[in-house]
C-alpha cells in the first residue's frame, strides 16, 4: 500500500490533530512541509490539493481528504479506531466538545482571520494579543464547564481518549503560546497531562515534528 | 416518547441547520425561541443548558445536545438518516464540503466575533459589512470550486441532499443578506435552487419559522 502523506506545518493545530490520529491509529505516514511562513499554502501546487489553501492535507487510501475532523473521521471509520465512544450520548458529548475548540475557537483565531482583525485596527502585536487572549479563554471555559458534566477520567470522556483530547492539546498549547491564563482551568489541566504521556500525542508534538 | 425540544431562533444558521435535519428525518419537534437580540442566550436558564450559550439545543432521546453538527450527526446515526454517503470517499467529501462552511467561514461571522471587530475598530456598519463580504465570499468559492471534484447532480454529493446542503444553503441565505456576489457560483447556485424545492428546506427557512 502506497504510504500515507501528509502535508501539514509544524505549529499547524489543525494538522496537529491529523498526526495524533494517525498516531493513535498506527499508520506510518510522511510529513510534507507546507511552510505557511514562506506561503506556501497560497501557491499553485497547494491550492491544486486544497482550493481552501489550508492545511492539513493527507493522502491515504488513494484518496486525498482536506478538513482535519473530516480525516480524522475517515481514520476512525475506516481503521475502526475507537476515537468516539460506542453510545449515541457519549458520541455526541464527545463531538460537541471537539467542536467547541475546531468550530468557535481555533477557527476565529486562525492566522488569516486575526491578520484581517490586526490590519483593520492597524493594532499591531497588541491587538493580536487581545484578540487570542480574548477567543481562545471563551473557548476554554466552555470547554472545562462542559467536561463537569459526564464520564469523569483521565481524558475527555472517561479513560480512554478520543476526538475532543486531539482538538482539545492543540488549543491548549496555543493558550499556553499566547499567555492565556487558564489556572482555574483544572479539568482540562490534567487531561493535557494525562495525553502529554501518551507516545501518539507526544510523538505528534510541534516540538517533536518541527 | 417525549417530543423533541430545539431551542433556536428564527434567524440562526446553525438553528436552521437542525431544522432542515429534523425535517429530513421526520422527527416533529417544538421550537423555543432564544431571542439573541434580547440576549437570552446570556441568561442564566441558557447558559444552564449550554454553558456555550450559544444556540441551537436539542432535547431528544432524553438528552440535551449542542453543537449543531455534534447534533445532525447525532439524528443521522440514531434514525439511519443518510445524511452522508455511503462509501469512505463520499462521506470524506461531504464532511469536508460542510466543514468548508461550519468551521471556516460560519464561525467568523459568528454576531459574538463580528461585534468584537466593530469594537475593536470602531468602524460600524462599514466594518461589519466588509468582514461579511470577505470572510463569506472566501468560504463559497472555495465550496464552488471543491464541488468540481467528484459527483455531480443536484445536490452537493450527487442527487441526495445531505450534511454539506445543510450548512450551505444557510450560508447562502447570509450570503444574499449581506450582498455578497455570488454570481459566478454557478454550482451553489443550482444547488440552493433544488433545495428551496424540498419541504425538509422550506420548512426550516427562517421566513417560515419567524
Amino acid at each position: 500500500m502506497t504510504e500515507a502523506m501528509l502535508y501539514d506545518y509544524w505549529r499547524s493545530s489543525a494538522s496537529w490533530r491529523v498526526r495524533i490520529a494517525l498516531n493513535a491509529a498506527g499508520i506510518p505516514f510522511r510529513s510534507v512541509t507546507v511552510d505557511l511562513l514562506a506561503g506556501d499554502q497560497r501557491g499553485d501546487a497547494h491550492l491544486e490539493r486544497n482550493p481552501q489553501g489550508f492545511i492539513p492535507v493527507l493522502e491515504i487510501d488513494g484518496l486525498r481528504l482536506t478538513q482535519s475532523l473530516a480525516i480524522v473521521d475517515h481514520i476512525d471509520e475506516t481503521r475502526n479506531a475507537g476515537f468516539l465512544p460506542g453510545d449515541a450520548a457519549g458520541r455526541a458529548r464527545v463531538r460537541a466538545l471537539a467542536h467547541v475548540v475546531a468550530m468557535d475557537t481555533h477557527p476565529v483565531c486562525n492566522p488569516s482571520v486575526v491578520s484581517e482583525v490586526v490590519r483593520l485596527t492597524d493594532g499591531g502585536d497588541a491587538v493580536r494579543e487581545g484578540w487570542m487572549h480574548w477567543f481562545i479563554r471563551r473557548g476554554l471555559a466552555a470547554f472545562e464547564r462542559m467536561l463537569a458534566d459526564g464520564p469523569q477520567g483521565r481524558f475527555c470522556h472517561g479513560d480512554r481518549p478520543g476526538l475532543a483530547d486531539f482538538c482539545l492539546i492543540p488549543q491548549v498549547y496555543n493558550a499556553d503560546r499566547w499567555g492565556v491564563d487558564r489556572a482555574d482551568l483544572t479539568r482540562i489541566d490534567a487531561i493535557a497531562r494525562s495525553c502529554a504521556e501518551l507516545p501518539a500525542f507526544a510523538k505528534a508534538h510541534p516540538d517533536s515534528v518541527r
